[in-house]
């Protein structure tokens, strides 16, 4: 029938959320972005892309028809070249806060309280303790104070820390600053926690000369995407043992395994893991069925990513 | 001077905070718990014992004057018994709540968020992700809702989970739930955080029957005491994989380097390092300024632990 849509879903179970069925006037086909992708997706209109799914990306360039690409991501830097113009992208903001927070949280007071260094010591049966830096009483300098970085000031503030918000522009009345004050805000800063978006105005946004304004022994944190910290500026100020960082996101991705950034006992790497826990299936499944019955209905989609 | 009473503190540097001079009507000394106590402390009647120095434990069976015992640790077992039915002790609550909460929150976003294995794939320069628990959404019983309990709260309550608090008795205009509800309780827990000082009544609080009444794959936290769990029951219960711990402190202290907790992948071990860090010299050099304050206008000091 010409009036049923084709669209692609990357879990069965979201029927089950639907009572058993698929809105009607769609055609709805499962791609969980693992083995093969289904045939006959040349009218496929609407794709929700698998999450953390590398076949789910190759399918893309396959998809002559599409017109909605809805993407269970934060960040569209992986997608946003792969796309014609008209495709109209929605991405996943909002799904990851409580994910991305707790692990940009985990990783400050892992560092703080030297939780790599314990982990060391058991692995040597070694009880050795010493006092360590807090968290507590820390400032925190956010940079990308959006979705994730307001989740992560609401951890932040019940820790007892100060937190300084950065966007791309100020709004003093919402207290947030804009990148022409970082001269004035990183010096003060006990910890930077960058959650930047990767776009062409963020490239390498904490270069040398900002990373230079840190004070000494400064924590710089990175939750948002490796291409927007200089990573050889970094490597530099860390290797030389002036300032630390913890890391969830680098550049390149991932970090290759020769990389000088591995061996530094003052730098703390997880594996871009930090929308990647429980939190996530509930909240994105129940987001997709709110999508999808948008789409049925003919309504608008929530979170449209701007494109000029 | 007959008048002027004799105080051992272990900081020169408070002179500093009372401008420059001792209160009126005291003859200050200081040991800072390293090397060999001040001569003449016949007559000392107000010991402020250094923090988690051996040395400062040993003095107190040369103080035959001592009235006041002011310790610096929210515990008070090792001193308990050392000390005359007639001295007054005094000990550190509320110096060591942001401390310790925050190390608990650590150590819990740590083992949810597979922090020890990152490290672990650090060392070998490997980079391969995969989904992790969340801490948000848990459910955490927190055992001993008391100064340091709260302030895990809201720690946790902005990490967006549930918390029920268990005390001594139930409390239910306060929301907290006696050790009978315990079964209840448990079953629902996917985090327990165990913050019990240790008292007769606390011993092995946690044995083998409280611990099987938690759910699977359960995460037991310690920050309070490591005589308030059974350790062999822990051991059997971790050792099998049912069940995960988080632990900064263990029975016995220090943790013997062949002690079987060591070596397993789902216990992860800090060296009771929960009250020492960089939020506790603040804190505690104005308590003790305050005290001392106190101790020489003859006031009540505060933070009295009651002995029965
Ligand atoms: N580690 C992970 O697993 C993981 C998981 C999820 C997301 N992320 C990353 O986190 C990013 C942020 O996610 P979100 O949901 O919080 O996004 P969001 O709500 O769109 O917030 C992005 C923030 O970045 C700011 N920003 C953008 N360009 C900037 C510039 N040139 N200079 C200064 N600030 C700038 C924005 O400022 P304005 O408010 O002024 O526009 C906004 O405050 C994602 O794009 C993704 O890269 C990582
Ligand atoms: N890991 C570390 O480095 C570190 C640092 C500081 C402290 N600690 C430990 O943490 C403990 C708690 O410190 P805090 O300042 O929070 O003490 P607190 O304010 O006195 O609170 C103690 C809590 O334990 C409860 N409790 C006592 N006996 C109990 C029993 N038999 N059954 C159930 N609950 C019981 C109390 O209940 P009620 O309110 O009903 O009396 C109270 O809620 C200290 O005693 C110390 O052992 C460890």
């Amino acid at each position: 029938m010409s009036s049923t849509r084709h669209v692609l879903v990357p879990w069965a179970q979201l029927s089950d959320r639907m009572g058993g069925q698929w809105p009607a006037g769609l055609r709805v086909d499962v791609y969980d972005g693992d083995g093969e992708p289904p045939d006959g997706v040349d009218d496929v209109e609407l794709y929700v892309m698998p999450y953390t799914k590398p076949g789910a990306l190759a399918l893309l360039d396959k998809l002559p028809s599409l017109r909605v690409l809805q993407v269970l991501t934060a960040g569209v830097d992986a997608v946003i070249g792969r796309i014609g113009p008209d495709v109209r992208l929605h991405n996943g903001r909002g799904l990851h806060d409580a994910s991305t927070a707790e692990l940009a949280l985990g990783l400050m007071l892992a560092a703080q309280r030297e939780i790599p260094h314990w982990v060391d010591n058991q692995r040597q049966a070694n009880w050795a303790p010493h006092f360590t830096r807090s968290l507590a009483d820390s400032v925190v300098v956010i940079l990308g104070y959006g979705s994730i970085g307001a989740a992560l000031e609401r951890r932040l503030l019940a820790c007892e820390c100060e937190v300084v918000r950065v966007a791309s522009r100020p709004r003093p009345a919402e207290n947030i600053y804009g990148p022409e004050s970082l001269p004035e805000l990183l010096p003060k800063a006990t910890i930077v926690a960058d959650i930047l978006p990767s776009t062409p105005a963020t490239a390498k946004f904490l270069d040398a000369r900002r990373l230079a304004m840190l004070p000494d022994d400064a924590l710089v944190v990175n939750v948002g995407r490796g291409a927007t910290v200089d990573t050889e500026a970094l490597l530099t100020e860390t290797a030389s043992g002036r300032l630390r960082a913890a890391l969830d996101v680098t550049d390149p991705e991932p970090l290759p395994a020769d990389h000088p950034l591995w061996s530094l006992p003052n730098v703390l790497i997880s594996p871009h893991v930090g929308g990647g826990s429980s939190t996530f299936y509930p909240r994105a499944e129940k987001f997709v069925v709110d999508q999808l019955r948008r789409f049925a209905a003919g309504a608008e989609l929530v979170n449209l990513v701007p494109r000029n």
